[in-house]
Formats: C-alpha cells, structure tokens, sequence
C-alpha cells in the first residue's frame, strides 16, 4: 500500500510551459502545417510525457499481464479457463499474435504471471503469482484490497524495472479467459453506464451466452454492491489480478514519466480505474485501437477519449498497443528527422 | 500506347480458388475466429492478389512521382510552384516526411521527375520527364493524350522493374504542388460528384482562396467539357503528369499481380482513373488512409470502398502509404508466423 501511495503522490501534471517550442519545431518542418494530423499530435505527446523538447524513442516493451477468473465457473465465456495457461506458454513460444506483433514493432515482450490458476513454468516468464485467479464475484469479492495492492504492486515494480532498463515506451498487455466479464462490470461502475451498454461478445459468445453474460453482470454488480466505495476497492470486489498489474503498469509509468499505451478493452478498464485515483495519469496515456468489442465505443465517448487507429480487432495481448507502438515511432522519427524549411531551402507560404 | 493497352489486358481477376484455403489458416490460428479483423483481410487479400497461400513480403518499395500544374498560374495553391523542385531535393536528401517513414518501415524509395517544371540533378533521381509541367487547364487541356500515354507508360515501367528487382509490395506517392486542384477535378468527372463536394483546402488555403479553387476547376471543367469523353482522355484534359505516372503504376503492379497501396487524395484520383480503365484493378489496391483533405470521404464513400486508417493526416507524398505498407507487413507475418491451435495444444471453442 506505501508503494501504491507514494507512486500515486509522485505522479506530476505533465509540464505546458515548452508546449509552444515543440509545436513551433513541428511548424518548422517541411510540410504544411499540421498536415500530419495525429503524428503530429502523438509527437507532442511523447515530448510532453517525457518532459523533453529533444525526445528518444528507441527501447520499447510491452508488458502482458495473465490472470484467471472464478467467474468463468458462471459459463460467461466462448473458451475454458485452461485457456490462459496454453495461451501463456504459446506467448512464450512465439506463436501468439502479440509475439508476432511485438516482434515486428521491435519491441521486447514481457509475459507476467499475477494471477493464473495453473502452475506455469518458462524461463521468460516473470513470476509474481499474488492468487490462483480470483474468486468468483458472482458470489462474493474477486479480491481482497490486500491482494489487489500486491498485483497493482507487481505492476509499479515492473514500470520501475523498465525505468532501470532504459525503456522509453511501455505498452500494455493481457490474457484472462473471463476478462470482458470483470472490465465490463468495471466500466459500468465507474464511468458509469449500463451493463447493456457495455457488454459484448468477448471471445465470440452467441446471443444466449451475451444474455447469460449480462445477466451475470448485474448479479456481480449487486451482490457486490456494498464493496463498490473506491476505485481500489471496485477494482478489488469486480476487477481482476491481470487488470490490477495493468492498473499498476500504468501508475508506475506515469509516476517515471514512461509514456504508455494502453492497449483494447481490458487495458482500457484498467486505465480508466488508474485515472479514478489520479486524474493527471491519463496525460501519459496514448489511446491505442478502438475495439469491435462493442462497449468499447462507449468507453472512448463517455471517458472523452479518442483510440490512434481502428481496424477491427478484438484480441487483447497488447496487439493493439503494438501496432500504435510503432505510430508513435513513427512520430517522434517526424520529429527528429525531417528537414527544416530553412535547413532544406523550402520556400514556406508565409 | 502499345504497352497500356498490352498490360490493362494482361490484367487477370484475383483468383477465387484458394480463398477458402486462406481462410481456413487464418481460422485455425490461435486467436478468436476473426478476432484480427482489418489485419486478416489484409493477409487474405495479400494472399489472393500475389496468388499463393505462402505469402511473402520482405521488399517494399515506395514510388513517387514528381510533376507541375499550369494551373498554379490561377492561384489555386498556398505554395508556390518553385516548392515542388526543392521538395525533389528535399525528399532525395532524406529531409522529408515520406524519407523518414519509408526509412521507419523499411522501403526503400523511388523519387521520379515525370513533369517537373525545372532542371532536376541529382544520382538518385529517376529522370522520365516528359514535359515540363502540365500546361493551363483553365485554359485548354493540361496534356495531350500521348503525353499522357507517356506518363503512363513510365509508371508501368517502373512497376516492371519492380517485379524485376523483387519487390513484393508497392506504395504510391507523388509531389506537385497545385495537384489537389487537379485530383478535384479528376474525381469531379469520374465519380461523379459536385465540384463543392470533392473541392479541399489542399496545403492550406483560405476561405476566398478556396472559392476561388472552385470556381477554378468549375472553369477547367467547362472549358474541357468536350474533352472527357475516356478516362484516358479525361486524364490527359485535366490531370497531371505525376498523377498519370501513379495510374501506370497502378496498372504495371496489378498486371504484375503485386500488391500496391494507395496513398492519399492524390493517388486515390489516379486509382479511380486505372480502375475506369480496367474495374478488374481495384482488387490489386490496399487503400491507406482517409485523408483530412475534405473530398477524400467523398471519394470513398461514392467509390464504396475503404481507408486502413484515419489518421488525419492530408500531406501526401506517400505518407499514408508507407504506414499502412507496415501494416500489410504486419498481417502477412500474422500469417506466416502464428501458432496454430493443433500445434501450439490451445483448446479450441468448438
């Protein structure tokens, strides 16, 4: 709890005072001004998280966060539980569409046990094992706040880990059979809206299995309904221990001033309780992809945030944050990189 | 003349045969079915358009074709015309936007004179020029029909040598200051639509500046009225020479069966006018992105088919190109390199 409080407290508003240097320097460079719409956007962004007007991107990393559900015992899933371990050992493996991904974007992958009900061995894997999945909130809490502090912990570690590692750009991640359920019922608390509104297919259930799921959702949100006082003690009675490490990732980054991107649905459920306990952290978030999970969209409208890219994907892992990952390179190198209308001898339009 | 006509007939349908093969790959991958959305139809029509079930994409290539507008003379642009020589420059030396992301994606990039109105020196320049800048389509046409063809003629070239050197996927882009105005008119013609419809701000002009804009093409289109009778003929009245280069590429590439990614505003107006040609060419295109010049919505709705991305970005020169090239990378490797369920033990929800 000292280290989720500290890290909370540490976390700076991001600076304004050289906003007007880096959009004269954006200005300056070859091309009508503002003609490369979000790049331009994302490279003031990248400057002002990282408080520089000479910015650096060059490691990147994508952390990914695995956690069982007892929810899943309720039937709100296309895909069995056991799913998380094979999926875990198969990211290891290089044969998940995040490894895929990461690997295009160059980017390192690191693949974090914080709650999966299973034992897991792997010299990759990073083990910090709080509980074998959480309980299911059907019936009772998911977590305990003491649980839920360690996972959030994992996460602040794991940022600070990347801060000692010289990473400049940290993406999140994630795998939980079950986790649409969880950060469904999180957003219908804290942003707050209707579970209708906000519950979707996941995996790819049928119209039973949505009605079955929403159902469940509402006997989550009541059952629970005492323990929803605090964003912590939300994410505790509804959340789960992949979402609390996301949560954490996101903190520990925004207090070392490590801009993160936040990957689809669940890293947006646990983006959204990180901004709930502080509201300056959500100046380090780049929004990554709009997901066809279906309350995404009411996630960007209600929370006045906007996704860099849509294409259709459902998929969690981080495969979103990847493909923005390499975006915001893309930016910052426009950034750095391009020629100058006086350096170039271009003849500019005013 | 002989060659347009030898490759537009060369040009076969995407096979359909193996499309069920594609599908049941990307189906068997260790993801929900579907769960990639744009990057599995991207992977599938990578697959179909290079004709195999083993796709490859290692060499990718950006072309951009350079050329001037006559009728700059009517004050249609924020830049003077002397801006597109020093953008040659600019671009060659690596000053440019589209330097920096074809280095980003790892492209490498074709710069060619096809109609600049100035002398152009420099060891990396493709020099196909064929006249100096279109003359005054205020006026008369901006072209004569076998100037056209010759414009033409050099892209399909440059698309021959693009399957000679390996290449597996080609972007468009092009420089021309005063080309928006001539893209407006194109796609006033060939869709059709209202000149007030497809008319933008192009580099960034004013409010009367952009009246007079379209009172200008309303004037290049009556006084070429007798003139748009092909799409060949309509190109040589009221295009330009870089944008007749991107219509050969278009058609050198798909009578090659590469896949080629079209740019912006610009290249989309050469896109309609290859597809006019031959309909059979537009399963050969990856559209990039949905420019912020105004009348690109329109060209994508009228013409029913859709951007990657929205990045608001309207600068050209390949940018949006080059991004979504990385992309198409991005769901050929997704392909190629996932896991299956069988292989990686994953259960499967059926």
């Amino acid at each position: 709890m000292n280290r989720l409080n500290a890290s909370l407290q540490s976390i700076k508003p991001i600076p304004k005072n050289f906003k007007n240097d880096i959009q004269n320097h954006l200005n300056s460079l070859t091309k009508p001004i503002g003609s490369l719409g979000k790049l331009e956007d994302m490279a003031m962004q990248y400057c002002l998280t990282t408080n520089t007007t000479n910015p650096k991107l060059e490691k990147k990393r994508i952390v990914l966060f695995a956690g069982d559900h007892g929810v899943t015992a309720e039937g709100v899933s296309a895909f069995p539980k056991e799913v998380t371990v094979q999926m875990v050992y198969n990211i290891l493996g290089g044969g998940a569409a995040i490894s895929v991904l990461a690997k295009h974007i160059g980017a390192d992958l690191k693949v974090v046990d914080v709650g999966v009900d299973g034992t897991l061995e792997h010299p990759e894997l990073l083990s910090y094992k709080v509980k074998s999945g959480t309980d299911n909130m059907a019936i009772g809490t998911a977590m305990t706040v003491d649980e839920t502090v360690q996972a959030i912990e994992v996460g602040i570690k794991l940022a600070e880990n990347a801060k000692a590692d010289g990473i400049n750009i940290l993406g999140t991640g994630e795998m939980g059979i079950g986790n649409t359920t969880s950060a469904s019922a999180l957003f219908a608390t804290l942003l707050p809206c209707s579970v209708e509104k906000i519950t979707g297919r996941g995996t790819g259930i049928n119209d039973d299995q949505l009605q079955n799921k929403i159902a469940i959702i509402k006997k989550v949100l009541d059952v629970n309904k005492n323990n929803l006082t605090t964003p912590l003690n939300t994410l505790a009675a509804i959340g789960g221990l992949e979402i609390a490490g996301i949560v954490g990732l996101i903190i520990g980054a925004a207090s070392n001033q490590i801009p993160i991107v936040v990957d689809g649905f669940i890293s947006s459920a646990a983006a959204l309780v990180a901004c709930k306990m502080n509201s300056e952290i959500n100046d380090y978030l780049f929004y990554s992809h709009k997901s066809a999970e279906k309350g995404h969209k009411t996630f960007y409208s209600l929370f006045n945030v906007e996704p860099t890219i849509d294409l259709n994907m459902r998929l969690g892992e981080g495969t979103g944050a990847a493909l923005t990952i390499s975006l915001i390179e893309a930016s910052v190198k426009i950034y750095n990189e391009m020629a100058t209308f006086d350096s170039a001898g271009v003849s500019n339009n005013d």
